[in-house]
C-alpha cells in the first residue's frame, strides 16, 4: 500500500430507531470495489434502538455508592446503566472503567449520553457489534454492488495516555490484525512479536475525519489492501489469561 | 476535514547514524503545505545514532532475573539496556513493560532489535522525540520552502486490545490533542470528556501504509487542518496521578 483516502461521508440525516443505516450510507456514498467503511458506533446503536430511558432505569445500592466516587459525579441511574452493561468493574475511582459483556475494557462500559437526543437518553454499545458490521456489510453490497468492508468504531481512552482514539469493536470484510510473527524485517531478523491491530488503525484513521461535533459518523477508507482476510472485533480483544492489567 | 490523503514517502535508503533525515525525506517527497510527515522512531533514532552494542553491556542481577520472568526469554543484556532507559518497571511478568525516561509506557523501554541492522545491536527510542520531531519540521521547512507537520511515531502495545498500534512520541507544527470539553456536540449537549488524541490517529493513519516488513518509515497524511494549534509529545502522556494503572 503506497496511498489510502480517508472521505467522509457528507449530509448524512439524524438516525433513529429501526431506520436501515445500509440505506442511509448507500444513498450518501459512492462506494467502491474494498473501501472500508467505518461507522460511529453511536449511529448503529441509535439503529438498532440500543438506547436507555433514565426514566425507566433505578439505581441500586453499588450504583449510588460508585457514583459518589467519580469527579464527574454522574446520575446514579447512568451509573445502572453502566453496571447492567458490565461484566466486572475494573476501575471505579475518579472514573468508572467496566468490562462489558462483549469484553471491551472501556470508560463507563460504552454507556453514553453525547449525541443522543434527550436529557434522559443515554446510548449502549450494539449487543454484537460484529453481526452489526456484518449486516451492514451485506447491505452495502447487495446496494452498491461492491464489495467493500465494515468496521463499527467507537472512541476509547487508554491508561498512561492522554485522551481518546477510535476503536474497531465490530469489524466485517477487513482483517482485524496483520500477524507479522514469523517474518523477517528489512534486515533479515525475526518479527517475532508483532502484530499489528490494523482495523483499529483504520478506525484511528477515520477517527481524524469524524471529528465530534461535525455530523460525520461514517468515513470511507479508500486504496487499503486486506489480503483478503477477514476478521472480527472480538480477535482484538486480550484474553483474560494475557491481561497484566485486571 | 472531509478528505485526507495518507502517502508513502518511497525509495528511502538504509539510514545509518549522522544521515540528515530531513535532507533525505526532502530529496524524496514533494511536500505541500501543511502535510504532516509521520516519521517512524526507528530511523529518527540511527540517525542520531541511538543503538547500543550488546557487546558493551554487562547485565545486573535485576536484569538477569527479570530476564528468567519474560516468555520471549530475552538476552539479559537486552533486558539491562531496558532498565538503563527506563525509569521504573511497570510489569516485569511474561512481557517487560516500564516506563522511560521521558514517561512512555511501554514494552521493553522502547528498546528494539528489529530494522537495526547487526546481530549485537538494539535500538533506544530517541533522547527528547519532540526536539526531534522540532528539528526535522525546520529542516523540512528549510529545504522544501512549505511549512510542515511532523510526528515521530512509534508502535506501542495496548493492555485489553491485542496488538500494537502507531502513537506520537514526538510533535512539531501539529496539535497533540483536539479538546472539545466545553463545546457542544450535535445535539447540543456538552461534550465534557471529549479530549481526542488526534496525534496519535494521524500516527496510526500513517502506521497502516508504514507496515513493518516494507521500507516505508516516513509517510505524509496530506488534507490534515490543525488549526494552526501546535502541540508536544508530552502532551500525550497522561500525568502519574491521573494514572489508575501504576
Amino acid at each position: 500500500m503506497t496511498r489510502l483516502e480517508v472521505l467522509a461521508v457528507e449530509g448524512l440525516p439524524e438516525v433513529h430507531p429501526g431506520d436501515d443505516l445500509a440505506e442511509l450510507i448507500a444513498s450518501h456514498s459512492k462506494l467502491e470495489s474494498n473501501d472500508v467503511v467505518v461507522v460511529a458506533q453511536k449511529i448503529v446503536s441509535k439503529a438498532e434502538g440500543r438506547i436507555r430511558r433514565l426514566r425507566d432505569v433505578t439505581a441500586g445500592e453499588e450504583a449510588k455508592r460508585i457514583a459518589l466516587q467519580l469527579i464527574a459525579a454522574p446520575d446514579p441511574r447512568v451509573v445502572q446503566v453502566v453496571l447492567d452493561e458490565s461484566v466486572r468493574i475494573v476501575r471505579s475511582e475518579r472514573v468508572l472503567i467496566t468490562e462489558t459483556k462483549h469484553g471491551f475494557v472501556c470508560a463507563n462500559g460504552g454507556v453514553d449520553h453525547s449525541n443522543v437526543p434527550g436529557d434522559d437518553a443515554v446510548s449502549l454499545l450494539p449487543d454484537d457489534p460484529d453481526a452489526s458490521a456484518e449486516k451492514l456489510r451485506a447491505g452495502l453490497a447487495e446496494l452498491s454492488g461492491v464489495e467493500v468492508g465494515v468496521i463499527v468504531s467507537d472512541t476509547f481512552g487508554r491508561p498512561w495516555r492522554v485522551g481518546i482514539g477510535n476503536v474497531a469493536l465490530g469489524i466485517a470484510g477487513v482483517p482485524s490484525v496483520f500477524d507479522l510473527r514469523g517474518l523477517r524485517d528489512d534486515v533479515g531478523k525475526d518479527l517475532h512479536a508483532t502484530v499489528l491491530a490494523v482495523a483499529d488503525d483504520l478506525a484511528s484513521a477515520a477517527g481524524i475525519v469524524m471529528g465530534k461535533t461535525e455530523r460525520t459518523p461514517v468515513v470511507i477508507v479508500r486504496g487499503f489492501d486486506g489480503g483478503g482476510r477477514h476478521g472480527t472485533g472480538r480477535d482484538l480483544i486480550r484474553p483474560a489469561v494475557e491481561d497484566l492489567f485486571r
